[in-house]
């Protein structure tokens, strides 16, 4: 028709080949939602096992990514460099994994809050990052797991001064300065609690990556048998450091 | 920390100023999802609500929007020209709204479908695409509805025709090369159809824009009073020619 | 080959369509390239001829810029909305304009400087900037005629008063939280200077357009007549106001 | 001024950090530039050296470039991954490379056309392309030797034919569906010209890059010293094999 003309002014957003793409999700005034919804302070374990079901299920249906880091109200999706998932068209990518992380948000909320009815709808933004080395993109996913570090560190300090009894104000200020080693002896000396024992998934965040595991099926004459089959895992450990890359060499980011 | 730089990998997308920017989002795989979910054939009543339901929820949140048009499984979302959305950032922009889209689809479903559970969550792609003149604009709606026109009238051929016991193939063939007279004549005679009666809805879309309504609501003394308030207002009207935009002077459209 | 893949690389850069585009370029390093070739301050008409006849050559080259606009080592130029030069790809338009301009300036060099020796090769950067309004390009004009009459006043003061036998140091003392009304004054009771009497081409800058024009050709019979053709003409006058865009309707850019 | 908002219509164009940056740029109309100024076919020594003469003026003023490979019309420059020149600004480095290339062109002109006066001012299209891994630049670079080699054996070919009475219909007929082998015998058997005995400067292209040299200078008490110093070195040489990769460690290329 005389109208189609429209359709080139739609410009072509698509990513270099042979980078490293990341796309980072992040909750939308999740402050207020975490609020509305009495999240527990400063962790609430079921808000974090939703985040990694919705993630799990982002990786299961985009099988390019390799990996997914999350922690907080976001998570990022690794997609290998050699991926061609849309063409690379940044928006399709970004817009599709936005919509399917959201969708299963909502669709999984009442098994993880089984006795919350959620409020609203919430929602995410996203972003499409290239990294062209395997050193920046180890660099990028340090960055968000240092920040996971920082910030549940802070919290958790804050969150135990404010149920002892400070205000928020005071909690506030009697962290202002202080470094990390500040921080653990505070917990250690004031609240008896020893950070490194507190639970990796606070401390370290959510890490995707998929594994061959031992699938039991049955064969064609009805026998059980073994398959290997890739599956999403999830594990808290640390992805700032060499070890996790050698342990899996699959993910071809060593350095 | 070190490992900030990477930050600066993210790229400046923001869109130019003064021009207007239209967001279109479209149901992933909806072929099959409308499959799985049973919907009617051509038009699902329930379906197509539900997809107005989260627009005008999208533009409750998003105040920039003054326009949205939808029809099958897309929607089309109008910002203003002179929006600074997330300072016009393409990415922020497109995964923002296709967020809010997919969380409220999935929130109200059980709400419009009442006896037929979600089998599994939807997703939509987005895009962003910007529109210089006035002129493009309308070309560009013109060109959404226009082609839920040309949709619809083949669709409601197709599933008389096999309603009427054909097989999809037979439908197919008898539908090859007709023109619009042809299938407008189609209905009349074989299936006693008046296509112009059928749902406005069906035929040409739905459109959103904000219109001024009277609110009843108490004023400071309790008494019940008239306030002016602008509210989401749906309906199926043609936004090809001029008279709908000549009654909305308000939109800025004019041409 | 198998090396083809890189061209893959290349990314689309191409504008969108029905907007104005704006491709200015500007001396690389003038300040020292004016001093070494001896230019005449505050302004050297030699210099600026050279540069207005490479800005005509490049409108003789490319028809679709619609006006040139051009002041001290810089120049502006209008390529119509509908230009489709280059399938409207951003790097070739840019690069081929400021290609041809640099070309002419270095070719042209000894005509306008017939008794000084090109020192070194001059450099041009060029960039493109698309407008979607017709306001909006009369703005960017606007801005850049205001720009050439603020520096042209300030340096007109400046240099009169280091002529005068005042150190630079001490003019641009003399000259700091000065306004225009001032500086006009200035060169008016010190210099005995009338501002407005000051060439046009200083003042205003340079505005290239295509107007039609009588030329005189020789007709298939040998026979002297008239033939009507567009050239480029040059002028020095205000683009600020109406005036100027209303006797040249053809522009198309009334607003 | 009010008219300063317009300076927000400039996009940031910048180009992600840590990627090989190749910009190429290529002689607008050479076919016809080469006919009208009488270029020697299929190559002309003094117009190759004036494009060499060229690039290594650009390799003097812009530090960031390492290596520069140039054949027939066109020359491409590689900016080492780290470069920040122009903070990365795409239109910027494109333009001012362009035009530096193309203003030592016509400034060097007489010097290699001594007796060949410049008809008119020649101009140069160029882009900007990203690279992410060391292979891909190397894979881009062999693109381009290959090109060179692959045209200038049929090129060669066909001069040969045709200044030995063919039209160019006739030749190019006889080259149509020939290979490589098929060429050389052609050169050998019917011209006795032994292709690989041509100048290395035909059949390889130029490439450029900084070595040290020794420099012989005067010292504070005048007395002479040898200095090292990077100097720009052209060569004609295989970039497409491992060997000069291995020699120039300092490229930083290796694969
Ligand atoms: N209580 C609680 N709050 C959480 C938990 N996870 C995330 N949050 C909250 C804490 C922060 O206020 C917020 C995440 O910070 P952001 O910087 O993303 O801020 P927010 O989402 O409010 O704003 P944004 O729209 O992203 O700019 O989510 C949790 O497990 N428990
Ligand atoms: N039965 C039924 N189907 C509908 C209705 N609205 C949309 N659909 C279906 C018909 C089409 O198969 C599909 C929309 O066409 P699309 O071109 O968007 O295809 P689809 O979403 O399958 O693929 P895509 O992922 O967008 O490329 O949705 C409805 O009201 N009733
Ligand atoms: N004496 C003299 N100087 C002129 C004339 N036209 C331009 N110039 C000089 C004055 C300024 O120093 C310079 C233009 O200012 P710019 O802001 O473009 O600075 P410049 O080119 O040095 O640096 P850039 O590479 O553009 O950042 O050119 C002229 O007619 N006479
Ligand atoms: N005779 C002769 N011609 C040459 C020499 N070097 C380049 N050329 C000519 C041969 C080709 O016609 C032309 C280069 O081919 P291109 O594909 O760049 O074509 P051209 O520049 O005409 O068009 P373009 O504006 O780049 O699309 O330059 C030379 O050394 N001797
Ligand atoms: O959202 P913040 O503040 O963590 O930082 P950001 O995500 O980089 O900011 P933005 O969402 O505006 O891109
Ligand atoms: O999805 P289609 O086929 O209606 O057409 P499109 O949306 O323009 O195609 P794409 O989703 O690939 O941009
Ligand atoms: O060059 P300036 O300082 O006049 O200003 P600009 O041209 O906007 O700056 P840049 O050349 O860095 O884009
Ligand atoms: O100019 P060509 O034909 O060698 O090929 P290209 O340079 O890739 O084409 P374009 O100049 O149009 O980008
Ligand atoms: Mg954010
Ligand atoms: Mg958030
Ligand atoms: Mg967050
Ligand atoms: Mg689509
Ligand atoms: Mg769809
Ligand atoms: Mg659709
Ligand atoms: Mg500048
Ligand atoms: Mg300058
Ligand atoms: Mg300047
Ligand atoms: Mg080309
Ligand atoms: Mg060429
Ligand atoms: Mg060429």
């Amino acid at each position: 028709s005389k109208y189609e003309y429209v359709k080139q002014f739609e410009k072509d957003d698509s990513l270099i080949p042979n980078t490293w793409l990341v796309i980072r999700l992040d909750g939308h005034g999740f402050h207020k939602f975490s609020d509305r919804h009495q999240f527990e302070k400063p962790n609430d374990h079921r808000a974090l096992d939703l985040m990694n079901k919705c993630a799990e299920a982002v990786m299961i249906e985009i099988h390019d990514i390799i990996l997914a880091y999350g922690q907080s109200d976001e998570y990022s999706f690794i997609l290998k460099k050699e991926s061609n998932l849309f063409n690379r068209r940044s928006a399709k990518i970004v817009s599709t994994i936005v919509s399917l992380f959201t969708s299963n948000y909502v669709f999984h909320w009442k098994t993880y809050f089984p006795d919350k009815e959620l409020q609203y709808p919430p929602s995410f933004d996203g972003r499409a990052v290239q990294y062209p080395s395997n050193n920046n993109l180890r660099d990028y996913l340090s960055w968000r797991q240092a920040d996971c570090h920082i910030n549940n560190l802070y919290n958790t300090c804050f969150w135990a001064l404010v149920h002892s009894g400070k205000t928020e104000n005071e909690a506030e200020n009697a962290l202002r300065g202080t470094i990390s080693s500040d921080k653990n002896e505070l917990l250690h000396s004031s609240f008896d609690i020893n950070y490194n024992n507190l639970p990796e998934m606070y401390r370290k965040g959510s890490v995707l990556i998929r594994k061959e595991a031992n699938l039991m099926t049955l064969n064609q004459k009805g026998v059980e048998v073994i398959r290997k089959k890739k599956v999403v895992t999830t594990s808290h450990v640390d992805i700032i450091h060499d070890k996790f890359w050698k342990e899996n060499p699959e993910l071809n980011v060593s350095v």
